[in-house]
């Protein structure tokens, strides 16, 4: 076990005391940009990634945990998702994976910072592989929340939110509130089906819990999961809700069939993968302090 | 988020170049026994916990998602163990959880540091809950390699290995390898299983492959599994095999009525968190450098 | 360069934007007293040390650096001192400092915090070398600011302010204000000499020149100085004041010769250091944002 | 005190057991050369700054203190220096330190590294503020060992070694062996004068003192000082040697009046801050494991 901690790192956090130190070896680009500060760098075990405001968004390495359990089981839970609004997401990997459904006749992606979607153009071709230049694609440079409120009702199959933690800046925190999911809900159709990430209920049970109850609010049919992904050093939550469908009860062989007719191939989500994750229990750190 | 990392803390590592700062609140004890450095200590956000050369072994606050998921798979696979074997697991809890199963006649433990043991029962309630004192507990302290070499053949139905990592401190090593195993399928009854913590697939997947294809080389059904331990900021590799049972046939519903029967309460593992287990795929760093 | 740093550690903070990681061999004693958390430890590079509040106070490695610097200059450039009061110090090592000079008749130590002077006796024997039961030593366990609104006047040669920073504990900022020198002068005969530690004028130069003003609109002489303290990871500043004797004044001749008739045995202070002490630019950080 | 750690930083090291973490607000260049990795950065509290190898060099911050205190004790000493040969220093800070002195004629400067030195031309004009487009100036690109083992012999007035330490990075070992200081006293000049950086003697005293005794074999003349340079967290030692002058045989006011004649003007060196490099005693960590 030989260690390589000298030279340029990034310091995180997971709870209120563990700080997290992982090795960069090379800074691709460094700059702010209107709402943020952007670093993409080239870490030395988790080859390219992106830094927003000093926090890990996502690596090369394991981006692809995080992006398949984000957006799959939402989509595959809709029978037939053709209308998809993504808010967040600047990398453009979720964007990726939600055109792999052959279904999707349009997706809409709004993020606030139109810089860091360039960078992302620029030096993240791993993360979106191409989506932006996809003819289904519409990228709108826009608050979330200001976008939503103007949008027409009953527009979507499908919502994703991919925003930075809701203990996390101050910027995607409204996007985490009762009064927000009402506006999701109403661009939704009846049948719609909307999935958030949710920060780590284990570090955060309070935070996690104040915007499971407001989903809840919102919502008749609410489920949780959560996967682990290497590079924030802890497991991220997920809630998925809507008023039509439950994930929990497609069977595995109903996710591989719809995972095949829909032509989506993928790394990790299948429909075993699927069942796992609404068949492990939610952990809360009881000692946590948030 | 307000942060506090001031003061006294454990640094530790996941794969060579990401290093964990945990604060600690309090040392209850520190001191060098003849096999290795023990502190135990009480964390800011994990409660009490044992820190073996440095490393942390289980916290109070996530030691049950460890301990839970190291020994029920294997002892609920195997159809009516009676005889167990624990090598390593000093602190007790892994002992605790082999005891839950009323079918258990005898638990014999062996690990080679007997200091270490005196402290748990001193210090650490919480972990071995008493499980010292049952009348099945046998309590060996030897190197569990010698151990194991003297075990008459055929005596157990199940082996579990509570040890440090792979590529952790020397003195486990000898207790991956496949000379080892096959001391392992020698004590075990034909019918028997084994289970061992493998360390990390992700951070570490050439050490890992090292043990996995040692165990395959030894038994003819042998199954992964993974389970992420927040204070590790990592995710635990285990490796079950056997002979004769696979756990991954067994439905939830026969898990369930398994524990019941037995009188087994958990806070985590149960039917479906079993099925869950092996429906995960296994993953490895692509980036890493071990 | 071989690096060790798994393990136990002790995080401290230079500036708000420098975190330092020393590691630790072994925990003696860790609790909490009435007033303040204390650790004694010993560290893998420094010997034993004190840690309150998380924060080292001193190293048995380089506290004669501290502690010298500290009392030297002070009692050395009074031609005659008898009776010293300290505020602080609780390890009993400026105290030591004190009685080196056989001038002295009474040396009286203010500290708050009794339990914390009763575990220095125990566990730091290297720091205080038995000064706590020389004759000469009274040992007072109070609230420095409220012992010294109670002294009479005009009691004293040298007062000696011990104290944690300016910017640390809430505890000790009222022992660094205007309203507290003024007492000091007030207990102070007039030919008499303070000295206070003052934290870093580098990493907090605000706070620092605070400090300075206080001291400066109570005294007429007032000289600064400071010494790199390994262990801190920064330099340590010092401001010392009267209204009669200026310590720049003094050749190194003559320091040399009082020390040597008041039988000081010391390690790094003689009349040459003293007088290099004074010939050294306050450095300020134009970068800090304290 | 509010501290701000999460982000980018770097990583360093204090002796084997101490590492420091620093915040960086921006990347302003990150690549690496033929030699070594480069990375010119914002620093939060120490201003620009250039790492390579992931060891910090010098911040804007700071750097006249490191700069300032390499140079002109070794300029001043010689009553006429006019050829100068620096080895190493690739920002241009300590070639900008020795074009101060108005009788320097020429100033050879030999650094591996010409990628570097473009890099701190476009980024680090304060450091080296023009002084390689002084006509005085020779940029030579070469190995510092193979440059000198060609020079003529009695050339130089001064040589100046701004390396990195002795007991970091490979390339510069060399260049604190006998046998280079035996190459420099030959390029020297009968009363020249050498001074070299030296690590820190508290951390790596058996290594401060190998490069100690090298140079005392070499020369008749050797005296040591050191300053504490806060970006790197700890004091840095100086050699300064010759077989004519000795640097403690000058005045403050012989020093004033040279630096006065030769218009130097500096924010730190003067003639008392001379005097006392030389009345401080060198500290050895006795705890050190070097």
């Amino acid at each position: 076990m030989s260690l390589d901690i000298l030279g340029l790192s990034v310091v995180e956090t997971a709870g209120r005391n563990t700080f997290i130190i992982t090795k960069i070896r090379r800074v691709l680009i460094s700059l702010r940009t209107k709402y943020q500060r952007v670093d993409i760098v080239e870490f030395e075990e988790f080859g390219r990634g992106l830094i927003l405001d000093g926090l890990i968004q996502s690596t090369e390495a394991d981006e692809f945990i995080y992006h398949e359990s984000l957006v799959h089981p939402a989509l595959t839970t809709h029978p037939n998702p053709k209308e998809v609004l993504i808010i967040g997401g600047g990398e453009g990997a979720t964007l990726r994976e939600v055109l792999k459904h052959n279904t999707v006749k349009s997706a809409v992606m709004v993020d606030i910072d139109g810089e860091l979607v360039e960078l992302a153009k620029k030096y993240l071709d791993f993360m979106h592989k191409g989506s932006f230049y996809d003819p289904r694609t519409k990228l709108i440079i826009s608050d979330g929340a200001e976008f939503i409120k103007k949008e027409g009702s009953s527009k979507y199959d499908v919502v994703v939110l991919d925003l930075t933690d809701p203990y996390g800046p101050e910027i995607a925190r409204k996007l985490y509130s009762r009064e927000f999911y009402e506006e999701v809900r109403r661009v939704l159709r009846d049948d719609g089906i909307m999935v958030t990430q949710a920060g780590s209920s284990f570090f955060y049970p309070r935070v996690y819990d104040y915007v499971l109850n407001n989903v809840k609010s919102v919502f008749s049919i609410v489920r949780e999961y959560w996967v682990w992904v290497p590079a924030f050093a802890y497991a991220c939550n997920f809630i998925i809700a809507s008023n039509k469908y439950d994930p929990t009860l497609l069977t595995p062989e109903e996710v591989d069939s719809r995972l095949r007719s829909r032509s989506v191939k993928t790394l990790l989500y299948n429909g075993k993968y699927h069942k796992a994750l609404f068949m492990t229990p939610i952990l809360r750190n009881k000692f946590s302090k948030d």
